[in-house]
């Protein structure tokens, strides 16, 4: 297995480098950066040694350097200083995106490749329309939504983390859908009132807040190294197993022209399925208010990429 | 398992608390910091979500919370700059390390107690000293230098790394000495020329040398990680294997009141054993111009300990 | 960890030392076994130096040598020949057991006590008669059948058997009850038709028939070794995780005085919850006359236990 | 990788089967055994469903389903009563394994071929002649005798077995060659006086003895499940790892035109390296007597050969 990781010097990028290398997922690892050269090359000096033990190959490089990757992860961003929503960031990092997206496709066109750069979802898309690449094996990065709707779970329900089940559709960001149907505490069912969901579904946003009050200069990375090995793992080991990932949609949930996240069932070979649950009631209704937060920005995604061919 | 790490949110501190994580070694990290406190809250909070599914408890603490801990690993260090040599910092980190000391001794006196801050030798010794610990559970963090052996090892003789065997004696610095009569590959001892163990000796400095002119503004984190996760496990599965590490010396290789470089086995209960080995006659002359590095050192901080109890 | 396991050197019992040492879940095995004491230390000498690099200790032994154990295994059976119900070997292996459960009490009266021998349903509640043990560490080994239900459901639904869900209650034997409604494909209920159900239902006699038929001399041992390492490992590393286990019920299901298949949730501590599904009407039907299949048995195993306190 | 094992229903062939398969190093088992093939089959009707959840095929099959094969264990042997050498089994086994090696030859020419029936090195000769195959994946199984040397080093030496290395070189039988200068504890050499070195040749042809004085109608499977497990894990992994096993020589110690245990490097294209190692005066006298020893049966072979030839 090849890695190529851009943004490899940044907070998600560095401790998701280490990470797959550690777990053992890749026998090569190149490490893209942008402007602080330095600092990548650090890195990749202080990763070489650290995995020393297990004779891979990690180095820094630039685009050319990605030829015959497995799997690209994009994890570079503009500096992001404090935001309020994710969306934010789209303007800053939209052409970044596409740029990258084209050295994919000129060096690796047939890697998988997995955005983690913010906001996922328009971004996963840009990538797609830049590239024209095979959805199948187009994953944008938001397993973090679960982990923390299955913490929420599990405090609302006194259970231990890893006792409970549960997914979140739609949007990585603040109009998310927890999918409280597929809410389970050891296999089982679990219910809540109408109140407990509410008040669980406005502490999202709060979320974000509460990193971006500590002002640390760093995102979650490290949530992210281990959600890029869950991803990775089954790539690699061909699991087959079932993963919320913000994917181009093509009448999934009735839905085209844009990526959300949706449960997937993926393996060596891409994305070999789309699990269309059946949702109920309040569900629909936050995956329309998902769809509608998230259409806007598929818009000036569509209109940057089509100016840019013009 | 219960692990206190301070300069937790550090290039070395930070790394470390996720991978003793990541790898299931503890059921509860307590993250301790220096002035930044803003930044250690977003490590915890991030890195307790990132191994929820593990049911640990993860924590920004201070001091007090380390009560009951197994192990703890002192990662903190005043900003170092770009230095020719990890000695430039004992005046700096003499008595922060007592101190933590101190608190150590206060809170978990039989807990397990490593320290990573440079130069790692003399504070350990410090530590020691201050603490008035039973030495057979303070360990001095150096294996990193027995690493890049191996892979000099393995570059010299064309081989993979995995297949390499190799120790380091003395200083976690510029004087240590790589013991070339343990140098394997594939179990089967090979034999280096005057010339070529010149030539790896003289490589030593640069390698300190090759990550400062970097100026990343981080150190060698991926690669204690790695390290100290082996450590850990050592002691957390009780696998009584041989690592180096710099420990308190009480006669063993005809030296006392200093701490340095040497194979121990290491378990549960602590170092059960140092292992004296047969050196070469030059590396006879390696180990005294080694410890004539060290003895300075160690006097200043006999020094610095005498004054501070007056 | 000391695992004792009786019947040792059985088709279920040897299997099952080898891979709960080759797996690293003990420190110290005691195999106990019936008459041909030679083929048990025969059996021991070899498993003692399968394993021995991890240091283990290995022994065929007695009852008396069960002390201190924390797990114990009864694989023990007399010899079965050629059957066409489990149940037919109740008169035969009673009195096995209970004296099994006599030792038991005597020598580790807090350990787990996991029992094998077939009809496991009355065996398992025989064993708390005649020990009056703590129901919470008694286990009857039941888990194949789910694992053949899971194949079933993978067949119908041309799914792998890795992503398949589902389980059974009820008597480990003919009338245990296919719970389709927890049938899962991933993650994703599954439904059947009424005739798909039927026949499913119709295989069950006919997998121990394909056994029996085949005479070779042995039972299901490979399938007993994956089946007890999940049990035993979810004791050992306190998963807390699901397992349908064969339970003395009390007032669960509105059931008492028996030991049947149930939904657990097994740790440390052992049995920490049973699970009460909502069941379909199919399914409680199934129930009833599980339950009624079960009934007699449990009268022969009271009445057999207050004979022998006379 | 496909794994087929001959002699499947064996005590080696069967526990083998079920370990290679529960370590996950196969996708595809084929099973084939001798005469009583409703015993073959009902291992790998019990071996399909244990190891269910990984989704491998498990089945009994002819030589004709070997295609494709990466990887084929001979574990088939004529009944062997009780032995007092392993050499009284090559009359009865030779043709037997030139017949296999002919099936082989036909059906997957370029897979690993390891030989575990006894004797082990004139058959794996044998098998060389018969099917002319490349002698760099031609393995005969010997580790066995590694084993019971460190456990000899281990009681010796007041030490843990996990701890201690050491090598055996030779016949795999009772001339085999204990290399006392590759003994160490803690990766410490360690020293034997002339006494402790005879007493402990001395016991070797015991331990067969102590075997077969049991009659337990079994050979050393659980150990042999271990190390054939060790064997496919370097390869499949591509270990690259120093492994005892009986090759056929080619001008290796001076050798030539038979097979003996020697240190090989192993890994997935296959013998990468025979490693000569430098032997003690003793050891050579060692070697001498055991090549004296095991040339008489290379004649039988290659007389057996030219006749069959003929
Ligand atoms: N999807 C998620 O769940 C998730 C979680 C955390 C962060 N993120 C996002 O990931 C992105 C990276 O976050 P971070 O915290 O690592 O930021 P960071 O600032 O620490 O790192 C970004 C890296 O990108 C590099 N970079 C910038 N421009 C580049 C270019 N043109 N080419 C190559 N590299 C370039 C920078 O050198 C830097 O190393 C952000 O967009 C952030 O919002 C997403
Ligand atoms: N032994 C080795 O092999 C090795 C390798 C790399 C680094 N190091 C050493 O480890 C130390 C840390 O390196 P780093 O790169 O993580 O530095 P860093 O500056 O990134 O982190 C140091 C941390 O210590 C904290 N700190 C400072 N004063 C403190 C105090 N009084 N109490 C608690 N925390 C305090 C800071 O807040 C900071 O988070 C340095 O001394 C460095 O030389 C040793
Ligand atoms: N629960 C399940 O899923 C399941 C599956 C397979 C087998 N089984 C049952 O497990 C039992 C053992 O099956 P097996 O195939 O291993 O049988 P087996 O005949 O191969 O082994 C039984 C062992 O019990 C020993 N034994 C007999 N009487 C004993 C006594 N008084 N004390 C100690 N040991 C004694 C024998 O020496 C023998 O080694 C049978 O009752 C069988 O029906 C249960
Ligand atoms: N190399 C070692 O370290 C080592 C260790 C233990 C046993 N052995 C050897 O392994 C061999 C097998 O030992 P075992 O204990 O499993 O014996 P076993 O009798 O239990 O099994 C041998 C199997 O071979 C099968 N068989 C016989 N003739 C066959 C044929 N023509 N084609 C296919 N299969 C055939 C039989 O059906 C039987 O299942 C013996 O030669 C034994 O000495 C070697």
């Amino acid at each position: 297995m090849k890695i190529s990781i851009i943004g490899a010097a940044g907070s998600v990028g560095a401790p998701a480098a280490f990470y797959l290398a550690a777990k053992g997922l890749a026998d090569e690892v190149v490490m893209i950066g942008g402007r602080k050269q330095n600092v990548l090359k650090q890195h990749a000096m202080d990763l070489s040694t650290a995995v020393s033990a297990m004779d891979m190959v990690i180095r820094a490089g630039d685009y050319s350097d990605m030829g015959g990757s497995d799997i690209v992860i994009n994890a570079a961003g503009a500096p992001q200083g404090v935001i309020a929503d994710r969306m934010e960031m789209l303007p800053k990092n939209i052409s970044l995106c596409e740029g990258i997206a084209t050295q994919v496709k000129q060096y690796c066109p047939d890697a998988f490749f997995i955005t983690a750069t913010n906001p996922v979802d328009p971004l996963n898309y840009a990538t797609f329309l830049a590239g024209d690449f095979d959805r199948h094996k187009l994953i944008g990065y938001s397993i973090n939504d679960t982990f923390r709707f299955k913490e929420m779970i599990a405090k609302a329900k006194h259970a231990r983390v890893s006792q409970v089940d549960g997914l979140v559709l739609g949007e990585h960001g603040s109009s998310q859908v927890l999918l409280f149907s597929t809410a389970r505490v050891h296999g089982q069912n679990v219910s809540f009132t109408e109140e407990q969901k509410q008040s669980l579904r406005a502490g999202v946003p709060n979320i974000l807040k509460g990193y971006e009050e500590l002002k640390a200069g760093r995102t979650a990375g490290w949530t992210c190294a281990i959600g890029l090995e869950i991803i990775v793992r089954a790539i690699v080991e061909d699991q087959q197993c079932v993963i919320p990932c913000s994917v181009v949609l093509d009448g999934e949930y009735g839905l085209r022209n844009m990526s959300m996240s949706v449960p997937v069932v993926l393996g060596r070979e891409g994305i070999v399925d789309i699990i269309e649950l059946d949702l109920a009631d309040d569900e629909m209704a936050g995956l329309e208010k998902t769809v509608a937060t998230l259409r806007p920005a598929m818009s000036i995604v569509e209109t940057s990429l089509s100016s840019a061919n013009q």
